[in-house]
Formats: C-alpha cells, structure tokens, sequence
C-alpha cells in the first residue's frame, strides 16, 4: 500500500489551499499512490476565531472538489481536516475520507479539542468555536482497516486502541503540533501509539508558516508497528511517499503480543456507541 | 522528595545480592535519599526455570533483610522485585515497598507476565513458572502517592493509566529490558507513560552481565511530567540520585489537560477489584 503525505502551506483562501493540494497530487501521481493524505485545516488558517467564516457543510464546495479529486486521481483521499457546519450550525474539525471513485466512506470529526493553557503563555482554545465529535472512525480499503484521528486525539492512549481494538492495522493522523508541543511530543506521541497497538501510525502535518496565526511544527511522520520512524519530513512544504505493508501489524503483534496479553479480567475500555466503521 | 536508583549486578546467590544492596545503599546514604528503588528480580539470575529455587514467603529472610535496611536508612524501599512463593506454592515476581521504619505499607505482583517470541530467536516465557498478580499498587508517602508497576507492565497502556487515576504522581517501574526491545522501546516506554499520564516514571534496571542467563538493557532512567529524560544511566552497575518535586504533575496537568479532558461519555477505563492502595 502506497501512502503520500502531503504537508501544505496554507494560505488565506481556502480555494488556493485546494489548488496546492490539486497541485501536488498531480506532481506525486506519477508515483501511483494508493491513499493521500494532508494536515490538519489545511483549507483555511488554523486560528480559532477563523473557522466559522471557513466551515461549509458536508457536500459543499471544497468536499466536491475533494471528491473530484479522489475520483481524478483514483485514490483513496483523506485529505486533513477542514471546518465543517452542520444544520444546526455546529461547527467541527472534520476529516473526509473518499475512496477511489470519489465516494465518501468515513468521516471523522475530532474527538478531544485542543484546549490547552502553556506557562510560556500560549494557549489554545478550539472549543470557543468548535463542537467535538462524538465517535471513533475506521475505514476498510482492500490492503485492510485503517482508523482515524485528528491531532490532539493522539494525546488520548484510549482512542488509538479503541481503533486498534476495531481493527485498525494503520492510523492516519492529520494533525499540527505547534513550536512548544512539536519538539517535545510529536515523534514521541506516533512511535509510542505505533508500539503500543502495534499499528503503523501516519501523521501528516501542515507546512510551517511563521507569518500565519499559528506557527506549526510540521515533520509529517510515518512509523511502523514496532515503532520506528519510517519517514519524517522537515517543516517545508512537500510530500513524502512510503510503501507499507499492513500485515506487518499481525507479524509484530505474534511477537510481542501485548494486545492479545491485556488482562481484560483486570481492566477493560468500555465504549458507548462511539465506533463507527 | 530524593530517588536514589540502584542499578545492581545480580549474582548467582540471593546472599550476594543482598550484600550488594546494602553496600550500594551505604554509598548514597551520605547523600541521605528519601526513597531507594532497585531492578526487577534483582537477588537472582533472570532465568525463568530458577525462579522456584530462589522463591521465598513473605516475611522471608529476603524480606527482613530488605525490612532491617529501610528501617537502618531510614528510607522507603522498593528493592526491586524478588521471587515470592505464595502459601500454594505459586510463585510471584514481587515488589515489596518498605516505609522509613521498614514496615510492608504495598506489595505489587508483576500482573502481565513477559511471555514474548521474537523473530530473531529470542523469547521469554514466564508464565513457565510465574503466577500473575491480579491487583495493581500504589502506596503513600508524604510527598504524595507512588505506583508501582513491574517490567513488561508498562507495555499495557492501562496500567499507568490506573495507577494515575488513583492519584500516583511519580510510578516505579523495576524492569530488566533486554538487549532487543531495550534499544527499541526503553527509553519511549517511560517517556510516554510520563506524557499520558503526566507523572513522574522511575525505571530502574539490573545492570548488565554478559555472563548471565538474560542480557539486561540496563538504562535506569527517570522522566519527568513533560516526558524529559531527567536522568539516564548506561549498562554498568551504579546509582544514580535525583531531587523531583510531585507537585509538578499538578502543574503539567493544568496546562495540558489531559486526564481531564478524557472524553468519559465515550469511553473509560473500567477496573474490577484491581486496585490496592
């Protein structure tokens, strides 16, 4: 399975941030990639009071155009997050997931927003706009089950092994750490998650842009089951493409079988209604 | 609140290694720690068909020499862990915890047994002659409340996870990694547990013996709240002391809300009896 992780410079207009993917999928389709994947609101600029003159609603224009090019290009596309409004006017941080003929077959909305209070002074805010989602999100391709989270969600243990537990062999993760979290978590949080449920974790970040409102880490990242750092990029804009194998997920957890050896006499995470496949 | 970490080298003879305790223990004295902690099954080979012959009862002779220590010191002590034989005659990898005056106050039993099967050959199984404990540990000090975990427990997410919902801020971790999955996943193991759970992670490790049945890691390490490596040692036996305050798990836990902002409506760490504090 081919993945291509793209790592945008957003700007200010969401059309333009769609030229740029549109862009580089064209430079990476000669690579023939099975799955694309972006950052985190990579249509609009990641700055909180921003995202409701940004959100549109499922099927609107920029999912059109991310349906087009799932179909174009015959990938599965999940391309970062973008705002998303529902009809009631509740406003999320949503992932689409197309397939190879531009169908949607998952959406993740995030879970856990990113409510944090740093002593440096920076602090971060998203439920001041935005609702959270309410369910975990796996999706089935032919090479096998894949899963979904949106950046601050890796911060939970339990959603990762929720999906895990629903079969995820790989995790994708668009995401945008920022200059405090970035060098301290970011590597960190995908090798240990990748070990832990002995999946591959993706994460793909957006571009550094020091004149936008938030200053994002980048260093979109692959690790595999046992943890290494398949690939990691550095903060510019580009992509970067990997050949997984999701079997290697089975093979890793034979060995070290550390989901199969849980005590679930002991403990257990106890879901609500909150998977959806 | 002062850790020292003993990073000893096991012997054949209980007798020996005890000795070895105490001249280590006698080494830092002047340096006058509140807390002394040792490896994993560190008064014997690490061979699992000679657990048996090195098993002994609670209140053992291992135990009141380990009793006489903490009480002589004046300090808590987590010696590491140690064969137990139960009344059954099961048998236990055991962390007893002594307070200042070399009172038992906790008694962890390792809970998920090292049963492993590596590609390259190596492989570990001890659940041969090991019975598991069925409770997780976390004791009181005046400082605040310690866990404890044994080894390859720290590979189970939940575990930390447990133990910081009952209020640990720091969790020791007696292990002996090997020379395999040390380099891969010692060092990540403890900064992620720290990260997740914003507590204190001491692991602390048999020095290597090339000439022994099982080639320790070694490594002793500490990370703090954020998931710094606050101190780490190499193979060869030794000891290493470092002044941590538990109060900065509250402080970590306030600007990065993440035990808080677990999304309970959709999903929690059920526990059965599983705790003992």
């Amino acid at each position: 399975m081919r993945i291509a992780q793209l790592q945008l410079s957003v700007q200010e207009e969401t059309e333009k941030n769609l030229d740029g993917l549109e862009r580089m999928m064209e430079q990476a389709a000669s690579e023939k990639p099975d799955l694309v994947t972006a950052g985190e609101m990579f249509t609009c600029p990641y700055v909180t009071e921003k995202f409701p003159a940004y959100a549109e609603p499922e099927g609107g224009r920029t999912w059109q155009r991310l349906s087009a090019l799932a179909a174009a290009h015959h990938v599965y596309l999940a391309a970062g997050s973008v705002p998303e409004r529902d009809e009631a006017g509740r406003i999320y941080n949503t992932a689409y997931v197309f397939d190879r003929e531009g169908r949607q077959i998952a959406k993740h909305r995030k879970v856990h927003l990113f409510d944090i209070y740093l002593e440096n002074g920076d602090g971060y805010r998203e439920s001041a706009t935005l609702t959270p989602g309410d369910y975990f999100t796996v999706f089935d391709t032919e090479f096998g089950r894949i899963g979904v989270l949106i950046c601050f969600d890796i911060r939970f243990a339990e959603a990762a092994r929720i999906e895990a537990d629903c079969g995820a062999k790989a995790i994708l993760v668009p995401g945008a750490f920022n200059m405090t979290t970035g060098p301290a978590h970011w590597e960190l949080s995908f090798r240990m998650r990748a070990v832990d449920n002995q999946v591959f974790m993706i994460g793909t970040s957006d571009a550094r842009n020091p004149d936008s409102g938030y200053t994002s880490w980048g260093h979109s990242i692959l690790t595999d089951p046992w943890g290494r750092v398949v690939g990691q990029m550095e903060e510019q804009e580009g992509y970067m493409i990997h050949d997984i194998d999701l079997s290697m997920a089975d093979q890793i957890r034979r060995q070290l079988p550390i989901l199969s050896a849980r005590r679930r006499d002991l403990y257990c995470i106890k879901t609500g209604e909150g998977v959806v496949e």
